[in-house]
């Protein structure tokens, strides 16, 4: 057995996490699976690294054979601390998630989902991340896990071009219509600030908003195939040059 | 006065940094001017935003004619409360930085000076992130102030492309060569994990490394010229798709 793939498992909702869990199932037939994740959600963390606290390592030991350690890092740490000092070698893939809510379209930005998946990646590691259109913590999860092992089984196969990961969006049903290859779609979030104030007199802001879609007549973008009911594979390049940008090849004078 | 454009600074090295006092000094001349940044450095916080705290808003008065708010956020929040809470309208450009320390080649997915300009951009505000190669905090901004001032006046004749933003490093020199546009180089940076062992015996880790560049032979990226005493600008894509992975258009069995 010991030719088996080595796995890395992890999110940025928490070692307790339902949509993990479910990750490890959904791929627990390709391999040996070790899970590291952090002690608490870090939602919205993106590819934020911890550069002035300590990290700490909790081997919390193995279950049904896949081994578990907790961490108080970010996803992007829980990597790092993976390759370098809990795994001793790069896994042979990473995938993360499933992440309780989208990170399509722009939302790629702001995922530690998606930032654990970039940055093994970076690392040469073949990554994944899975993520369900729903923010409930009981969200059900059975047909993410038939898109999880269809996709990851495909990566097993074929591989995945260096420097190129992939962001992988389920939508919420219980029909998923099949998964497609697509481009991310352009949208932003509308943001509000909920304003309150403290005990002590001073005001303070919950950010709160809304995804808006600023393609909604693109036939061809995750948002319109998830807004069908397809799951969306959008391959997401390291390579942040905007190429045509870079054409034109300004002068600047000093 | 009143038609000069409205440009927001902000940073990640916190409200205090020489680096980014040079960069107010520097755009002051084109513009009326609002600081918002946060309270402490937030260093390596890339997209992150906070969303299970509140956020405070500190008003800090006006000095020099230059207006100054701090937050406890972190880069990205600063330009989301900025947008809809401080300024109550869109600025007409954003400018991050200058950053004590380099954001070239794939740095610029760790980075918050970054976070802050991608935010800007994702917002449709023609935004440029600037960062000096040298983490001193006392480091010598004069040259680089040479250089916000050009890819300023550049960005202002002529604009940006919408979805793209400009990624600016600095080499630390007193002569700098030039400013050159330029792709994004390939690199990683190669971690090690200094081990300790706190009071009550157990062990933690700090994150430390250094950045190894994988073109070494490349005469086309910000690294390269980097090395050679260039100032670089990266045009940077808010669009992840891999186009090339793309075209693949892999079909997956559900």
């Amino acid at each position: 057995m010991t030719n088996k793939p080595l796995i890395l498992v992890t999110n940025d909702d928490g070692i307790h996490a339902k949509g993990m869990a479910c990750l490890v199932e959904a791929v627990s037939e390709f391999g040996k699976i070790v899970v590291v994740s952090a002690n608490k959600s870090f939602s919205g963390m993106s590819h934020a690294i911890t550069v002035k606290n300590p990290l700490y390592i909790k081997d919390m030991g193995e279950k049904d054979g896949v081994s578990y350690y907790v961490t108080n890092g970010t996803p992007v740490d829980c990597v790092k601390l993976s390759l370098h000092t809990i795994l001793h070698r790069h896994p042979d893939y990473i995938v993360s998630g499933i992440n309780h809510g989208s990170n399509s379209s722009t939302s790629v930005h702001y995922s530690g989902t998606i930032g654990a998946a970039r940055e093994g990646c970076m690392n040469g590691v073949p990554s994944i991340g899975f993520s369900l259109l729903s923010y409930q913590s009981d969200a059900d999860f059975s047909e993410s896990m038939k898109v999880v092992k269809s996709v990851f089984r495909s990566v097993l196969e074929e591989g995945l071009a260096k420097d190129t990961y992939l962001n992988v969006n389920i939508p919420d049903t219980d029909n998923v219509k099949g998964i497609k290859m697509c481009r991310q779609g352009k949208g932003k979030w509308v943001e509000e600030f909920l304003e309150r104030t403290d005990p002590r007199g001073r005001n303070y802001y919950w950010l709160t908003g809304h995804f808006e879609n600023l393609e909604p007549e693109a036939t061809d973008t995750d948002e319109y195939y998830l807004e069908n009911y397809f799951a969306t594979v959008v391959p997401c390049a390291i390579d942040a040059t905007d190429a045509a940008s870079l054409k034109e090849n300004k002068n600047y004078e000093l």
